[in-house]
C-alpha cells in the first residue's frame, strides 16, 4: 500500500525562482514537493537549500502526483512555451478529475486561455498565475495574479495569499478572473514597468543633462521623491543606483553603462494587445520604441555628428522650483499610464468576456513586485470606492492631483522642447490627457479625408444632423462633383 | 480544337477595383479575361461597363485560363483572407508550370510569403502586389507595389507599368523584391499615411483652436501650403474639404462631422510589425493610437466635464509667422515619418531576408497613391544617389530641410503643451529627433535598474571598460550587497 500523500503542493522546475517560491511555501508552514527534470537537482536541493525544510523531493512525474493530497495542486516554474504543454502532457496520466495544475511562468495570456479550455474538458482545473518580484519576492513574498478556472481557487487561496507579499497587512494576491486574465494582468503589470522605468530616465536625463546636476545631486533628488507622491520601488532603487560608485576607481558606476536596452517580451506584447483591441495606451507604447531606439546605439552615434539640435545653456532658473515642476511631470505621466493600462483592463475584459476582479489588481500591485509603490494604493482606494469607475481620472483623488501636476507638466515638456532634451512619455502622457479631456478631436478631418479618396463614409454630430445628414448613418459625399457616389465596402486604402 | 488563347492576362473579383483595372488594362491595349464566382456579374460588365473594349467574359474558372496566353498571368481581386487561398486552390488544376498568380488585394504580408513558397514549390510563379489610389487609382493610374517571385516580372513589367500612375514621364510601379515584401511595402505605405492624415489635423486643430480661423480661411493656408514643400495630394483634398459647404445651408461640411475615427487594418499591422521588429517607428504607432481615441467619444465628452487644462486666450502673436512654423513642423514631422518607415523597411529586408529595392519604392508612391506628393521625388532622389544611404536624415537634402524646420517645428509643439492643444504626432516626432541624434541616451539607467531588481546585465561602454568591467560582456553587479550575485537566465521581471 502507498504511503499516506503529505504533500501540500508540487513545483516542478528548480531554477532560481522555482526553489525560492518552495522555500517560501516550507515557511509558511506548507510541505512542498519539489520535481525536476534533471533529478540530479532535485537531491542537490533537498541536501542544500532545503534541508531540513518541510520539502520533500520527487524522483518522477508519477512519484510527485503521488507524494501530493487531493485535489492535487502542481505548479510548474518552467520556461514559458512548449516546455509548459510537455509537462501538462506528462501529468495528465497521473491526475484525476478536480485536480489543479498551476502555470508560474511567463506565458503570454492566449496560451492561458487555450489550456484553461482544454484542460476544463478534461475535468482539470487550470490556474495561469502571474508571479512578479524577482528572486528576492518569490523568496519572502511575491505578488501574484492568478486566473484560470476559478473552481481552483478555494484550493489555493490559502497558500498563494500566505506566501504572497503583504501591504498594510492585505496579501498582494487575489483571484483575478478567467482564463488567461492572470497572466494578461502580469503582462499589463510588466507593460506599466516600462513606463514607469522610461518616465524615471527622463527625470535623470533632464536633471543630468538640463540642470547639470551631478549622480549624488540626482540621488538626492530621488531620496527627497521617495519620500512624496512617487514613493516606490523603483525610485528606490533608483536612489541607491545613483549613490553607486564602481569599487575599483570611486567613480559613478552608472556612467559606465551602455545605454541600450534590449526589449522583447511583455512590454511588446501589451503595446500589441493595446493596437488590437483599440487602446490608446500610448505610454508604454512609447517606453517600448524608447528602448528600440536605445538599441540603435551606432546609428544614433553616427546621427550625433551630422544632427544638431539647440545648445543646452547652463540653467539660469530657480532650480529647486524647476525640479518640483519636473517631480509633478512624472507623477502626471504616471498617473495617465495607470489609467490607460486600466483603459486596456477594462477593455479586455469586455473583448474576451472575463470577469475581471477590477479593486483587487492595483492591490496585487501594491507588493512584492517591480511597480509596488505608495501610488497604488490610492488606485485600490479609487476602485473600492467605486468598482465600475470609468477612468482613473474620474476618481477625485487622481483628478485633483493631474490638475494639481499640470502646470509643472506643461513646464517640463516645454523645457525639453526648447533645449531638445527628448522626453518621448512625458509628452506623450501630456497629448493624451490633452486629447483625452478634448470632446472635440480633429477627426472629422480625417473621416473627411477617408471619405473623400476612398467612400469610406463618415457619420455627422448628433447635434448636427439633419434631413440630408442623418444621425447614426453611414454618409458617403461627393466632393468633387467627379467619381462615383457609391461608397466603398470592401476595398481599404 | 480550341480556339487560339487571346488573353493578355486574367482578373477575378468585379467589384469596383476589379472593374477598374480590367478597364485601365484594356486602355492600353491589353486583353483582359474578366471571371467573377457569381457569373451574372461577368455578363453584365461585358455587356455595359466593358462594351466595345477589348475584354472578354469568361463563364468559368477552366474557360477563363483557356482564354489566356502562356505563361498564364491571372490577377485575384478579392477579399483578403481564405478567399485568395480558395481561388489560388481553383486554379491550380487548370495551370501549367511557370504560370503566374497574382493577388492584388489587401493582404497581410506573412500570407504573401506563404503563398509564395508554397506555390513556388508547384512550379507556379505568385506575387503580391500592393495596389493603392482607391478606385481612381485603378481606373486611371494606381501604384502598384509587386513582390515575390522574382522570375514572373519580365512577363508582368510591360502591363503593370502600361496601367501604373505616370510622375514625371516614370512608371509608379517597380519591382519591390522577394516574398510578401511587395505587401510589406504597400502596409508601410498605409501606415505612412495614417501618419500624413494625422499631421494635417494636428496642424487644423491648432489653426482652428489655437489661432481661432475660419475654416475657409485655413483652407487658404492648405492652399498656399500646396504650393510649397508640402505639395501633396493630402493637403490638395484637405483644402477641398475645407471649402466644401453644405448644400443644405452653406455652412462648412467639415464642422458636422463626427470626429470618431476607425481603425484596424494595415496601419495597425506596421505598428505592430514595428514593435516585432523592435524598429522605433514612433509616428505611425501614435498615428494610430489617435484614432482609437478619437474613437471613445463618449468617455471623451465626459471627461471634458472633469478635466480642465489652460484656457486658450485668443492667439496674439503674429499669425502670418506661427503659420510659417506650424507648416516647418509638420514638414519636419513628415521627414520623421518617413525616416522611420524607411528604417523599417530596411530592417524588414534583413529579418525576412529579402533583397529590397530601396530606391525604388519612393518612386512607386510618388503617383497614383494616397501619399503622392513632391516631397517623394526627394525621397527618391536621396535613395538613388545612395542607394545604401543609411537613414533619410542622413541625406544633404533632408538633413538640410529638417534643420531649418527646427525652430518653426519647436515653437508649434512647445505653443501646443502651453495651450493644451494635443499635438500627440507633432511631439512624438521630435523627440524621435532629440532622442535620434542623441550619442548618449538614459538607458544606461533602465539597464541599471534591471540589473538591480533582476539580475538582468549590462554592457559598460567601450570607453569605460577596465579589467573588472569587460568590454562586450554581461556584467551582473550585487548592488545592495544583499541577494545573489547569479544572473537571470530565464525569468523575465
Amino acid at each position: 500500500m502507498a504511503p499516506e500523500p503529505v504533500g501540500d503542493f508540487g513545483l516542478i522546475g528548480l531554477a532560481v525562482m522555482g526553489q525560492n517560491l518552495i522555500l517560501n511555501g516550507a515557511d509558511h508552514g506548507f510541505t512542498v514537493v519539489a520535481f525536476n527534470r534533471t533529478v540530479s537537482k532535485v537531491d542537490n536541493f533537498i541536501a542544500n537549500e532545503a534541508k531540513g525544510k518541510s520539502v520533500v523531493g520527487a524522483t518522477s512525474i508519477q512519484d510527485l502526483c503521488e507524494k501530493l493530497k487531493r485535489p492535487r495542486r502542481v505548479m510548474l516554474l518552467v520556461k514559458a512555451g512548449s516546455a509548459v504543454d510537455d509537462f501538462i502532457e506528462a501529468l495528465l496520466p497521473f491526475l484525476e478529475k478536480d485536480d489543479i495544475i498551476i502555470d508560474g511562468g511567463n506565458s503570454h495570456f492566449p496560451d492561458s486561455n487555450r489550456r484553461t479550455k482544454y484542460l476544463a474538458e478534461k475535468g482539470i482545473r487550470f490556474v495561469g498565475t502571474g508571479v512578479s518580484g524577482g528572486e528576492e519576492g518569490a523568496r519572502y513574498g511575491p505578488s501574484l495574479m492568478p486566473g484560470g478556472n476559478e473552481e481552483a481557487w478555494p484550493y489555493l487561496k490559502d497558500i498563494f495569499q500566505s506566501i504572497a507579499a503583504k501591504s498594510d497587512g492585505e496579501a498582494c494576491c487575489e483571484w483575478v478572473g478567467d482564463e488567461g486574465s492572470g497572466h494578461f494582468v502580469k503582462m499589463v503589470h510588466n507593460g506599466i514597468e516600462y513606463g514607469d522605468m522610461q518616465l524615471i530616465c527622463e527625470a535623470y536625463d533632464i536633471m543630468k543633462r538640463g540642470l547639470g546636476l551631478s549622480n549624488k545631486e540626482i540621488g538626492d533628488v530621488f531620496t527627497e521623491w521617495n519620500k512624496g507622491v512617487l514613493d516606490s520601488f523603483l525610485i528606490e532603487i533608483t536612489r541607491d543606483i545613483m549613490y553607486y560608485n564602481d569599487p575599483a576607481d570611486g567613480k559613478p558606476l552608472l556612467d559606465k553603462i551602455l545605454d541600450s536596452a534590449g526589449q522583447k517580451g511583455t512590454g511588446k506584447w501589451t503595446a500589441i494587445n493595446a493596437l488590437d483591441l483599440g487602446m490608446p495606451v500610448t505610454l508604454i507604447g512609447e517606453a517600448v520604441f524608447a528602448r528600440c531606439l536605445s538599441a540603435q546605439k551606432g546609428e544614433r552615434g553616427r546621427a550625433s555628428e551630422v544632427l544638431k539640435g539647440p545648445e543646452i545653456a547652463p540653467f539660469s532658473g530657480d532650480k529647486k522650483a524647476f525640479i518640483a515642476d519636473l517631480e509633478q511631470a512624472l507623477y502626471a505621466s504616471k498617473i495617465i499610464s495607470y489609467a490607460q493600462g486600466f483603459m486596456l483592463l477594462r477593455e479586455a475584459a469586455t473583448e474576451y468576456k472575463w470577469k475581471l476582479n477590477m479593486p483587487e489588481i492595483a492591490l496585487m500591485w501594491r507588493g512584492g513586485c517591480i511597480i509596488r509603490s505608495v501610488f497604488l494604493k490610492d488606485i485600490t482606494k479609487a476602485f473600492r470606492n467605486n468598482p465600475s469607475l470609468e477612468n482613473l481620472l474620474f476618481d477625485d483623488f487622481f483628478n485633483k492631483a493631474i490638475h494639481n501636476a499640470q502646470s509643472g507638466w506643461r513646464n517640463s515638456v516645454a523645457y525639453g522642447v526648447k533645449v531638445g532634451i527628448a522626453t518621448p512619455c512625458f509628452s506623450t502622457a501630456l497629448a493624451f490627457f490633452d486629447g483625452y479631456r478634448s470632446k472635440v478631436l480633429p477627426a472629422n478631418l480625417l473621416q473627411a479625408q477617408r471619405d473623400y479618396f476612398g467612400a469610406h463614409t463618415f457619420r455627422v454630430l448628433p447635434e448636427a444632423a439633419s434631413e440630408t445628414l442623418k444621425e447614426g448613418t453611414d454618409i458617403h459625399i461627393n466632393w468633387t462633383g467627379r467619381g462615383g457616389n457609391v461608397s466603398a465596402s470592401t476595398y481599404l486604402a
